[in-house]
């Protein structure tokens, strides 16, 4: 399932021997150029016009791609539609030169436009993101507009690509909000994408099929079976959503033959560009459009620059109308390109590969894909390993994130947001020392980063006495706390880790508004909390089930892990709860007892994290609650000779100064002090 | 293969229902002395005084053990050989109150002792050992002929108990020895034993019957199976010796079945008391006197008090003459006995177990021991598993100690003692650093800590700058080092280990000599270097091998080891060599290079484990040898900036003041340093 590095890619595709241990970066760069030069056109506009001449000899058409995929400034988004414009002007003057050949310029409705771009919408919107669709509606429009205009006036056509899942609904979104304007209501020369692969696909084809009939004007439907698959069934697996495409090849492969019979039937709607490298589905689509009376003008084959030029030619000699797609650019944004191209060359399941590298007989290859044979292994149902033994044990399972493409997801947190800033901000919250609350004279503000004047909580201000007595505190919880049994202690893990899931929106919610942080970070905060509290506890399990033993004769050997006794934990604010969350409870579950100083700028999270703790039943002293100025407290905790353990994360400097401080040791002090900065 | 731990044995032994998680002391306490009550007859003299009684009555003669066996001072021992006095004289006197009982009282030269003690001679030297015999012979004789005299003049016979095998030659020459003297050659109320189970015990009895010929008296001897067969299968698997006694009960049966052949043959010589609970072997006995028509009272048969109590009667009830070994004395002493008792009991080899507790059908239990019947499994065949794994690996064995018992090993050492200190003592040791030897203006005298005015050697005294030198000569050799294979590296440390079994009792003599070493602790000084370069090298190699890998879809991650760089390597006086080499290879096999500073007193030592690097092939400049003034030189390498790692052993003091001081980090300094003190 893993994406290969640029090694592999390297290994995998290198035809020269190169599989010796160490490949040189030489080598690297000479495979992927030589596998670039297969699959792209070249790197300049005036290349990729000599390419197109040369395929129109061969009697083939062409769609151009300029490669590029998410750009990252809005700089790089204007310059990436300027470049349409320019491609779409310069394919415009050279078409004039082209000679016409009936087989590739001639459709079913007239001439076909002989300038054809394909084109990707997160390249037009540095922030392309479903989180917030009319932001990136409204940014991709003002690029797509004059791309689609300056394709009109041209006579160009533009296709719109369509790229992985979570973009899929934005994309259709986009084009159909666009094209249903007034200006480009009647514009024709436009078509889109179906992924035969997502399980979506054949909902998504009728419901364009009945858009395109509203709007009273045909499009073109680019037909693929999807060359994301990796991608998404790993960010599936990863994050542990539903996964959006077909895990078995079977399945989309029969998905586009239904998808196919659908688009044919309605091909004055949906004129039909059935793409495929695979011979079955291709001839597939040619016997159910003789079947159906077709002319070869209603339909064309897309097939992608450099990949199965034999069966081009057989295409082209039946007198099919062929496309090819033909991308173009600098080979660095087209990395991606290449990859994918690399993946459906290598898959298993590729037809490709199996009918040209390995021995599959021609009528498995040839057979019918709803005769149902599951080859490839259901995904989601793999034993997770502990990671450390390669043995079952009780699966970790990382929380998963919410999915905030979905929009009934938006609106929860959209409406969390507002309940905790309108009903819940500005409360006080005192310290907790040995289970008692304690007011303090002096208090820290907490404020929302974004709005000074936004009160997000008031929240006591620890003393150096303050602290003294919370390691005391500590000290004598610890007592018992260390002679709980792991049980016990992996239990509030897990009962913490509840109350992180029972309020999981408004502990994001909490961030976003006391940090600053976007709500996918803020989500991520949440479900990194639960992680920890989940993954430290089945680590305290594993370690306390398998005491490692050494066998010697006449010899017991039995190595055990005891607490420390007190731990300092001082915690940063960039990831307010779950930085504070690990370093806690790891402390807590190995039997060790707290007292915790959170960053003064995300105090009332850690407010939050004691009221959990709390409703958990951590018993009183074991966990100390010391929100206060670090450069007192903090700094009283490192030297306190009652600390035996102290958990930092922040800055270098101040890291450096505690490693320092905790290595003097006091008369009478218990343990050296362990320092994990 | 394990001793029981005390919960093990209470719970083994306990009766009522205790076998919960926890057994309480209290519960201990109960069972100890409930085993304690059955198998010991008192505390107290007059406790077996009136326990000799009952005894009588039950028409059954006793010797009279006073717990004790090692005892671990000088005023102890004379403690324990008064005891033995008073109780001889406490026995005769209680003996003129005894009625006669021919059973028990007629022997075949006449009447027989009617007081008998049973000693061990370990209980008479605080520090019996074989390793210096004739010492032990002059302590122990000091105090035996006392013992021996008082029971010639009370009418008491003194039977000398054997125990572990290491002691066996030792007891028996000492025995012989005085016995060997004109006051005692003719004084047969002595008596001596021999272990069935014993490889040697046929031969023993054979030298034993030829030396009494010699001595022209009789003397007893006691035949027993033998009560220390965990100890000695487990020592010797620990030591990796031959293993000293039949690893199958079995052949120990059938020895004994011999041995009781050639006693009741030279019964005049060798007055036979024949051991056993076992029905079987007691049985074999009746009929082979009765086949050689003995009379009763030409052998007699021993039991243990509080053992095989139904089967004491119907020994007594067909005449024979029966001696019950009888313990005496405090609880604490008594403790080994007690063990010994419980390991017969509860094996599963036991008669007494397979009769009582077991179904063991009458046939098997009375078969003839030659009836080769392997029941219990092989010894040393075992699998030596991945301590942290449970997984089979290329076996690590601890280096097996020399067995200073054997008269041959004492003299290689002795000779090895002379050859050092005659030829090699005095030399004269540089610095290495970079590979260069390097001579200084002041130098180290290190001298035989017992005398001295003996030098070992002269060894270079580094500065300050030396320091800084190797320091950098360490860093710059570390970008090679750093990437050598583990392979590489183990394979250095594993020739590094050739090389101290190839100058093994060389390495023992120069700790002797240079660190006042017992020979024994100097030869465990080498072996332990050896582990620890034959443990070290197969860790790494696992570490290697196993690089950790974490499952989760879409992400690749691998845990490596990488090295630190520079480690400094302080080390101590009182494991000259094991301590320096753990230290030393432990950071050569991960990679890092080193400087090493020996003890001042030990620095010769320091300079030969150089000798053995560069034998091994180290390269120049990954280690460097630094001997110095620890004030000086160790300090400058604890806060240089170039050192990344220390590892000292040492005093308390010491360690907490490198612990701070390295905690500093200067201005550029490339990483927070590792202290492991």
């Amino acid at each position: 399932l893993q994406l290969p590095g640029p090694l592999e890619l390297a290994l995998r595709f290198g035809k020269s021997g190169l599989m010796a241990d160490r490949v040189t970066a030489v080598a690297v760069r000479r495979n992927v150029r030589h596998m670039a030069r297969r699959f792209i056109a070249g790197e300049k506009v005036h290349e990729v016009i000599q390419a197109i001449g040369r395929l129109r000899k061969r009697r083939m058409a062409c769609t151009i791609d300029l490669l590029g995929e998410a750009v990252t400034s809005e700089s790089q988004a204007d310059e990436y539609a300027q470049h349409y414009l320019e491609l779409i002007d310069s394919l415009s003057i050279a078409a004039t030169r082209w000679k016409t050949d009936e087989l590739i310029d001639q459709g079913q409705d007239g001439p076909l436009p002989r300038s054809n771009v394909s084109l990707k919408l997160s390249s037009l919107d540095s922030h392309f993101d479903p989180i917030d669709p009319e932001r990136s509606r409204r940014v991709v429009a003002a690029r797509l507009k004059p791309i689609l205009r300056r394709g009109r006036e041209r006579g160009a056509f533009v296709n719109i690509d369509m790229e992985q899942f979570a973009f899929k609904d934005l994309t259709l979104h986009i084009f159909k909000s666009i094209l249903e304007e007034d200006e480009f209501r009647d514009f024709t020369g436009v078509g889109i994408v179906i992924q035969a692969y997502l399980k979506d696909s054949e909902a998504d084809l009728h419901e364009l099929l009945d858009w395109t009939r509203r709007r009273g004007h045909p499009i073109t439907v680019r037909l693929v079976k999807g060359a994301y698959w990796d991608v998404e069934t790993v960010m599936a697996s990863q994050r542990g959503w539903p996964c959006p495409v077909f895990t078995q090849k079977w399945r989309t492969d029969a998905a586009f033959e239904r998808l196919v019979a659908i688009m044919l039937e309605n091909r004055q709607w949906l004129r039909p560009a059935i793409a495929s490298h695979n011979v079955r589905s291709l001839a597939s689509v040619l016997a159910l459009a003789e079947s159906q009376g077709l002319s070869v003008q209603e339909f064309e084959i897309q097939m992608l620059f450099g990949m199965g030029d034999p069966l081009k030619t057989a295409l082209v000699e039946r007198g099919i109308r062929l496309r090819i797609y033909t991308p173009f650019g600098p080979l660095l944004p087209g990395m991606g390109y290449l990859i994918r191209r690399l993946l459906e060359n290598t898959s298993n399941d590729s037809f490709l590969r199996q009918s040209f590298s390995e021995h599959t007989p021609l009528e498995e290859l040839l057979r019918d894909p709803d005769e149902a044979r599951p080859l490839s292994p259901l995904l989601g149902a793999a034993t997770i390993l502990d990671p450390w033994e390669d043995q079952p044990m009780e699966p970790f399972a990382q929380e998963p994130l919410i999915d905030f493409s979905l929009a009934p997801n938006r609106e929860a947190m959209q409406s969390e947001l507002g309940e905790v800033s309108e009903n819940l901000c500005g409360a006080h919250y005192p310290l907790i020392i040995g289970g008692q609350e304690i007011e303090t004279a002096r208090s820290l503000e907490s404020v929302d980063p974004s709005r000074f004047s936004f009160l997000i909580g008031k929240v006591a201000c620890a003393s150096t006495d303050h602290a003294r007595q919370a390691v005391e505190a500590a000290r004598e919880a610890w007592g018992r706390w260390r002679s709980t049994s792991v049980q016990e202690r992996a239990a509030l893990l897990k009962g913490l880790a509840e109350q992180m899931r029972r309020r999981r929106l408004e502990l994001a919610a909490w961030a976003v508004l006391e940090a600053g942080k976007p709500w996918r970070e803020a989500d991520g905060d949440v479900c990194e909390a639960i992680d920890f509290c989940e993954f430290y506890a089945r680590e305290m399990q594993r370690l306390d089930q398998r005491p490692r033993q050494r066998h010697v004769p006449g010899e017991e050997n039995v190595l055990l892990y005891e607490p420390r006794g007190v731990a300092a934990i001082i915690a940063p604010w960039n990831f307010p709860l779950a930085i504070m969350t690990g370093m806690t409870v790891a402390a807590l579950v190995t039997g060790n007892c707290v007292v915790v100083k959170p960053a003064e700028q995300s105090s009332v999270m850690g407010a939050k994290f004691f009221e959990m703790l709390g409703e958990a039943g951590i018993p009183d002293g074991v966990a100390n609650f010391l929100p206060g100025i670090g450069e007192e407290v903090g700094a009283r905790l490192v030297s306190d000779p009652g600390v035996d353990l102290i958990a930092f994360t922040g800055s270098r400097e101040v890291g450096l100064g505690i490693i320092e401080t905790a290595a003097r040791t006091s008369p009478g002090q218990r343990n050296v002090k362990h320092v994990i900065a």
